[in-house]
């Protein structure tokens, strides 16, 4: 382990993705996600991540010069074709799309297409909730869990994510994904040799299943059951339909190097408070809510945990893995 | 029990509401809406809310001449006031709102103050659903669920509703509250004197309850632990932070006469296809997935049970229990 500052982690990884393939300014979008990621404690989406994104630019599952373009617009509403590329400059043309549509018409709404893993939903409304403006983020992902009754996998673990800017302070910041557990818990306890408890994993005929490896060839299980399908299903249609993107089940793993371009879609949408109720009312709306969850002394307000560990990771660096440097240069 | 017909229902449960206060169009929307739950096979959301309604106008909770308005406005964005009247003329005129600025921007986006129970959220959406757009709806309710690690009840059950056209034949209708099962439930096992499982109800100090009466005087647990309760918190925040509608703490029971008005909010949003990937695309891509679930013998498609009992119900009427239409007249 050592101690690396962000600014040099950011290059490192720039460097090596434009090394596989990726142009600079891909390269340099994607670096700042990752980097951001492991800044905020969330290392399943940060530079561990580096090395599958070479491998698919190297594979030709991403495009290294793709470039995201406007493919549709009304109003308020606009589609961005992300051109086969990694998702961030796609993602982060959309966020600013909705962002300005939202300031003239009360909200904007973007979908993406031909889009790639996206990294941590709550990440991109940073760009909102800096504009004083609530975002809501979604995406599909490889397919991972079933539908209610059903023996094979259809829909992601379906990423869903909100940001509530406050007057001073961060963000409350919510996000989750539609799995009981992530993915992560089942590889752990494959390592340590320990069982899963049911209701986490299904094997891969659609039987609950107490053994993680089982559970890895086979599917997750939604949170709570039949709501959490649903709730799938909903971001599921949500991402595609309206975009032209890939469901689920026609993607394939991101943990493969090989494999089809993921064609997957995203939903962005940003409401600005000011043209509602008003945002002195939107803010001490906020405030009480969040007054009244912490009266108890237990509740932390979502969020909070991950910023203040980014801010300690801008001041104090992040401690990274040689193995992880290493990768960055394999 | 006796076989009614829609109309017939319709006409005694208006005069009902107009007895007890309501003006003869809040009164007709509100029946309309019942019945059309009842037709559906909803009855939680049915008939049996009538006498509570009518409880409600009666001790003042609710105005019987409410007039819900357009209280602020931007764009594809827009604040109704339901003026603290029954929920449903403010959630029409609400979709009305949001079909027409969706058609126009892409989006439209329909925040509803002041408003009461909502009934079945998938019903509102309805409307986009004929007009071939895709629709959501949210809401707060009175509070029934704990924030994760707190003791008192503070985000209501929080339903959410999405419902996305298809070329031919009904729409994809998804329905849920946040919360792991509904309170009905509880109910149920009380007057059985059965035991509840583990999971579904906390008591009234937030421990995990087996008594489904003490769950009834408790709280519920959200669906699937933390995951559920960030969503509720998310529904929660959408519905009343843009709106200035109360949150679910503030908002006194619906199954006590007295009490507060309950200034509830909801939030409708609708999206145009056409103005994305388009028309074509749009029912491809639903179609394909729907193709892909019922390939599964034994994946329904969300929604069909329901529209299939209402159409039932349209050609060959309601059975209602007497005591039901005893309790319209009292």
């Amino acid at each position: 382990m050592a101690l690396h500052t962000i600014d040099s982690l950011v290059s490192q990884v720039a460097k090596a993705l434009e090394r596989a393939g990726a142009s600079p300014k891909m390269a340099l979008s994607t670096a700042r996600a990752l980097v951001a990621a492991e800044a905020q404690g969330m290392s399943s989406h940060g530079l561990a991540r580096a090395g599958q994104y070479a491998a698919h630019l190297r594979s030709g599952r991403v495009k290294g010069d793709a470039v995201p373009i406007i493919r549709a617009q009304r109003g308020a509403g606009v589609l961005i074709d992300g051109d086969d590329g990694l998702a961030f400059p796609a993602c982060e043309l959309a966020m600013h799309e909705a962002i300005s549509r939202a300031r003239q018409y009360a909200v904007g709404f973007a979908g993406v297409t031909r889009s790639h893993h996206f990294g941590v939903a709550a990440m991109h409304l940073q760009a909102a909730a800096q504009a004083g403006m609530v975002g809501f983020a979604f995406s599909n992902s490889p397919a991972a869990m079933p539908a209610p009754g059903g023996t094979r996998a259809l829909f992601g673990t379906n990423p869903v994510a909100a940001a509530f800017p406050r007057r001073d302070g961060d963000a409350v910041s919510i996000d989750l994904s539609l799995s009981e557990v992530a993915r992560g818990k089942l590889m752990v306890a494959a390592r340590e040799g320990r069982s899963i408890p049911l209701g986490w994993a299904l094997d891969k005929d659609g039987n609950p299943t107490t053994d993680p490896k089982a559970g890895m060839d086979g599917m997750m299980c939604p949170v709570g059951g039949v709501k959490g399908a649903m709730l799938a299903l909903m971001v599921e249609l949500l991402c595609v339909s309206l975009t032209g993107a890939a469901f689920s089940y026609e993607a394939d793993s991101f943990f493969s190097p090989e494999g089809n371009r993921p064609n997957l879609g995203h939903v962005f949408l940003v409401i600005d408070p000011s043209a509602l109720a008003g945002t002195d009312v939107y803010f001490e709306r906020v405030e009480a809510l969040i007054e009244a969850m912490l009266a108890d002394e237990q509740v932390r307000i979502p969020g909070a945990r991950r910023l203040q560990l980014a801010a300690c990771s801008a001041a104090g660096g992040i401690e990274v893995s040689d193995a992880v440097i290493q990768e960055l240069y394999a």
